[in-house]
């Protein structure tokens, strides 16, 4: 790769890898994990065609094997990932759970690879559970060895290996079932998807171990995607009905330095919603072909599910199916990124800020629609039949974090922070065991079953799903959450998450190494101190200043800091720094009552709690059934405290509600109004712990008074 | 039939009928019209079974032949009926309507009948539109000859006489399409919903116009029917897939009084539910078969959709679908009468209370769910995702009829008025060529098009539909009100709806006539007087009070009534009556603010405003965008008055509310809680009324203060 000639030392990826520490350095004291890879990647010549020539300022996200997270709240959660949810979600692949739903993800490569006898099962893409499961297993790896973690992956590996067809082929549904249709069916088939997390799962385990064998099977099946897609005459013009394959592509081209890979994510992404529609097409030509899925006549695609309505340089909103679309927004900022295309990356900024303000829940939910799982318009955003999926709160990260590297900007480390900690982490339970896929703001268990519209609901979290995507994606999230944490350009270290642990950050030429503490997400107090400092030149700290946040302080080496700047919602922090310099932030952080936009229908006349980076709701079990019956007056004084009882410590917040009664109306369902009201008890807990306790009614969205 | 020895003179429909009115009567001075039958119906013995033994007082309706309606409001909506619906709709069936869904109806009967070419098309029940559409004919002629429609009926019925088979089978689809399949598929084919129909548009026309040829038709499809279904091992213990033949059997036994019919009704009835379950024997006998609408493989019959999960004396809430329920209500509430049946009595009331008093929203409408039309349960009722289908409704005001037939209670009266004054009358357009099939009591048109979940919300009246069943269901309904208003047992007239006009009441041996006066449901002063009174005999006028009036007074000859006795919720007015007596009855009708069990969780912390029997909305065009945005205070002043440019005179409510300001928001979806409200004037019109100006915003629901 050309060398990029840049006087500001922007850190592109192939010097940030050459950057990264690998086995035997220092970092081997922060329980840094890291091989020498077999051999090294081969490397293609760059074309001339200014494809990968950034045209503006870059911010590298700071690797996750340079960060160790040790931090008071989230260790808990990362140890539930590798002690709980990776071992339980294998038996999970592996059939083993007791009343869960089958997954047949295993038997399928079993099968496929000619190691077992059977039919395909489960979805068109349960290859997919199986790739995230490793791409997980990968960050693990990257964090520590393990080796009895490292053989079962090993070992899957190698059946995806035998599983791939000799022109690199590879999808267990298709192998199996109907060879003969490969690519026939691009609207539904999902066969691009499955690849584009088996290339994901590949670039993490080469990246951890140094592992080829994975990278290999990735690369022959890319090679093989693209001498099946391109604009070449006697290709297919075709592209995913579901995006995924085009950020794998890109982080494939980043393992690989092979530039063909980005060229065919770009052919995607440019490809898609070309008129003579690519989908509509394929169904003008397949008018006797029966619905994978029911069987029934094929209908007509709808371009708007799969963002394939318009090319996407035109798309103003984000429509359709939510993790379709965050997945290919992320893929554009990445090829926006990656060959500096202004176009592109302007797109990006307008779907983003459709999303962040227009068609987020307050929770950093996205979905406002179970039909197509799907965004629907500005300002809809219903709270009873949100769909608001666990993967579209990962995917909108995937996005967030790619956005950042463009735009230091604070408004993407607050949308990553709200669907982090609230969807996210809200999505499963406190032993890891079981997941929610609907992320509902509003529930009542009885219409969860009595009601079909809102059937998707769940008042509980379920073991596991046929349709699993969500459980190995929050464990690949949580699994590679360090990376997350910081970026760097020539002169600044950015911190966007607030989580404890220890860094070696490469910037200027030399390394600073970090520690982070706090108690956060509970207490806004964070703390900073230098463990060591290489560069010589003035480096600033920029910290962000979360949205929620109306008062802050700062101080450097237990002073104030005299004229603190901030720039797009980062306080930057500058100075030489030396072994034992602080950098303390104080925010503020007490109980905020929110209210929506008037034009969010339905969060009219309502507020919502919020305290720090956590939207709190009401829970039936701490204030009785019922919950649309209270209101609450937001001028009232509402009291903070941690339960060391309830939730592992959990800061509740107490106040005054009302509750309207509910006696002498006996079998009546209307009458002429009357105030019956009563002062009552409020107890709110946060968001992402509701539903470990007694099932029952869920409200974040409470009446005010 | 045996004449039943009842020393209080209770009239039963056998003794009805020789009282109704002929041709040549004093009648004629009525306008009333009724020819004498080509030749008397054949009458069967009636069998020693006890079936038709009434154990219970009855209340028989005083029959449409014998009253007019002259009203200064619903005169309007009856001259609609027969000049714009009517041929509205035989256009719409003859595909004659430009823009509009094609129904192809006739042409399907023609193409059954050999008088044209073709291919079925339209749904599987597409018949049944033709029938009501012959019903509706058949309530105008029975009102006042019209030899031009009759000329078109006529035609229309020669028509369906040729599509009949020989052995009596009617029904298109089968006819045309797949006449080997007949009765195999009662799950999803509606043949005995179409031979329903057309069994209650014979009893109809025969009652009507004496001509016996569509009550021919109907006695041998029924005939047929009787002979394909039935305990008898030979025959099939099924029973519909939608209910609606069972009423109109009842129908078909009061025209011919042959009590095999009621026997096949009650057969239907009882069979229904029974294990092991018809329906999943017959889709396990089918497994090969592909769905009648998508050819997708048919799922297991939904059990409760169709009221068949368990034996209809078991069941103890309105489940499924909501249209399909009511029907069955209805038959039932026919046999228990016609059959003294004190189990199925019971089972009606239970199944009434559970609607009215856990199901119901405050219009009339019932259905919570798009979701299979459907009820859903208890204190479910959103307003934005209702689906009270107009046809549900109408079915609601047949079971509350027939509930009054044997309970005097004005609980049936109320619902009915409630149904018939907001959801029916709304779901036509003033012209009477626009429909809404769907009656939402909060619309947003954006959230129609941009929310799947909503989309069968329309926020203006469709022109017809491909499922054209409202349309013809509405005029069928409106060209029989007459028969709504009274009903009499030996020594009372009950009124049950205030619609001016006159009535020749048969009572005590003799005939009371009676005139109605009122600008009802505009105002509440209703005067009865006496036209001539042949009975000597002490008779009382009862007179509902409706459950919205909270004051009320009355006069006889001027006078107020001493001491007037109110027996569940009539009020009884005793005398010997004279011509000229006059009773007034004044019912205050202010606006009323009205609450909704605090357990319905989608009206909490709402108001929703009502005058007399009218419910009433805001809309758009009225209060600006953005209706969620207000809020109004239960206890400030309303005022009231006839605007005579708006709607025809409509009575409207005018008042004070509260709009949050949608100022200083920018780009943001949620910021802390600041008030930030105007005072501004919101205008209320009737909720029938909506979508009649400019489409926009609905709301009946309003945020309190």
């Amino acid at each position: 790769m050309e060398k990029i000639k840049n006087p500001r030392k922007i850190l592109v990826p192939a010097e940030r890898e050459k950057l990264i520490p690998k086995s035997g350095g220092k970092e081997k004291a922060y329980g840094f994990h890291g091989r020498a890879p077999d051999e090294s990647p081969q490397r293609n010549h760059i074309k001339e065609s200014g494809l990968l020539m950034p045209k503006q300022k870059c911010y590298p996200p700071v690797p996750l094997t340079d960060i160790r997270i040790s931090d008071p709240f989230w260790s808990r959660y990362l140890d539930l990932v590798k002690e709980v949810m990776l071992p339980y979600q294998w038996d999970a692949l592996n059939d083993r759970i007791p009343g869960a739903e089958p997954s047949c993800a295993v038997q399928n490569f079993q099968i496929a690879a000619g190691l077992a006898q059977g039919e395909f099962q489960g979805e068109v893409f349960q290859d997919s559970d199986v790739a995230k499961w490793l791409e997980a297993a990968a960050y693990l790896l990257a964090a520590g060895p393990d080796p009895e973690l490292e053989a079962v992956a090993d070992g899957m590996i190698e059946i995806i290996e035998k599983a791939q067809r000799p022109d690199g082929y590879l999808d267990t549904y298709f192998i199996i079932k109907e060879p003969k249709k490969r690519w026939s069916n691009l609207y539904e088939c999902h066969e691009m998807y499955v690849a584009g997390h088996i290339i994901e799962a590949a670039a993490a385990y080469y990246q951890a171990t140094g592992k080829r064998r994975l990278l290999d099977v990735a690369c022959r099946l890319a090679d093989h995607i693209e001498s099946v897609f391109g604009t070449e005459p006697e290709k297919i013009q075709g592209y995913p009905g579901h995006q995924e394959i085009e950020l794998a592509l890109v982080k494939l081209y980043q393992a690989t330095q092979n530039e063909k890979y980005l060229a065919l994510s770009k052919f995607f992404i440019d490809q898609r919603g070309k008129k003579p529609n690519y989908f509509q097409k394929e169904w003008e030509g397949s008018r006797d072909r029966r619905t994978f899925k029911t069987g029934a006549p094929v209908p007509p695609p709808d371009l708007k599910y799969n963002q394939s309505h318009e090319p996407v340089l035109q798309q103003e909103a984000a429509v359709g199916h939510a993790v379709r679309a965050v997945y290919m927004y992320s893929a554009m900022a990445d090829l926006a990124r990656e060959a500096g295309d202004q176009e592109l990356l302007k797109s990006c900024r307008r779907l983003w800020d459709n999303i962040a303000s227009k068609q987020l829940y307050i929770t950093g939910g996205i979905g406002a629609t179970h039909n197509g799982e799907a965004f629907t318009f500005a300002y809809d955003l219903p709270n009873d039949t949100a769909y608001a999926e666990t993967c579209a709160s990962i995917g909108l990260i995937f996005f967030a974090h790619r956005m950042l590297q463009m735009d230091m900007d604070s408004r993407y480390g607050d949308v990553m922070e709200r669907a982090l900690y609230n969807v996210v982490l809200g999505s499963a339970s406190r032993d890891g065991k079981r997941f929610f896929y609907v992320n509902p703001l509003e529930v009542w268990p009885k219409a969860c079953g009595g009601n079909p519209d809102k059937q998707h609901v769940k008042p509980v979290r379920q073991k596991w799903f046929g349709c699993a995507c969500c459980p190995p994606n929050v464990a690949r999230l949580m699994a590679s959450l360090n990376q997350y944490l910081y970026s760097t350009d020539e002169d600044t270290i950015y911190t966007h998450l607030y989580i404890s642990g220890e860094a070696g950050i490469k910037i200027a030429g030399g390394e600073m190494r970090l520690k982070q503490e706090s108690s956060y997400p509970w207490d806004g107090h964070i703390k900073f101190t230098v463990l060591s400092a290489l560069p010589e030149d003035e480096l600033s700290l920029g910290l962000r200043l979360p949205g929620w946040c109306r008062n802050w302080s700062v101080l450097f080496n237990g002073k104030p800091v005299p004229r603190p700047v901030v720039q797009k919602g980062y306080l930057k922090v500058a100075a030489h720094w030396h072994e034992g310099d602080t950098v303390e932030l104080r925010l503020e952080m007490p109980v905020e009552c929110l209210q929506a936009n008037p034009q969010v229908r339905a969060d009219a006349g309502k507020i919502a709690f919020q305290r720090g980076p956590l939207v709190y709701c009401l829970e039936e079990c701490d204030n009785g059934a019922n919950l649309s019956a209270l209101s609450v007056d937001p001028g009232s004084a509402f009291s903070v405290f941690k339960d060391s009882q309830l939730l592992e410590g959990a800061v509740v917040i107490e106040g005054k509600g009302i509750r309207e009664s509910e006696d002498g109306w006996g079998n009546r369902l209307y009458r002429p109004y009357k105030a019956a009201e009563k002062e009552t008890k409020i107890r709110l807990i946060p968001y992402f712990l509701w539903a470990n306790r007694a099932p029952g009614e869920m409200a974040v969205w409470i009446r005010r008074r």
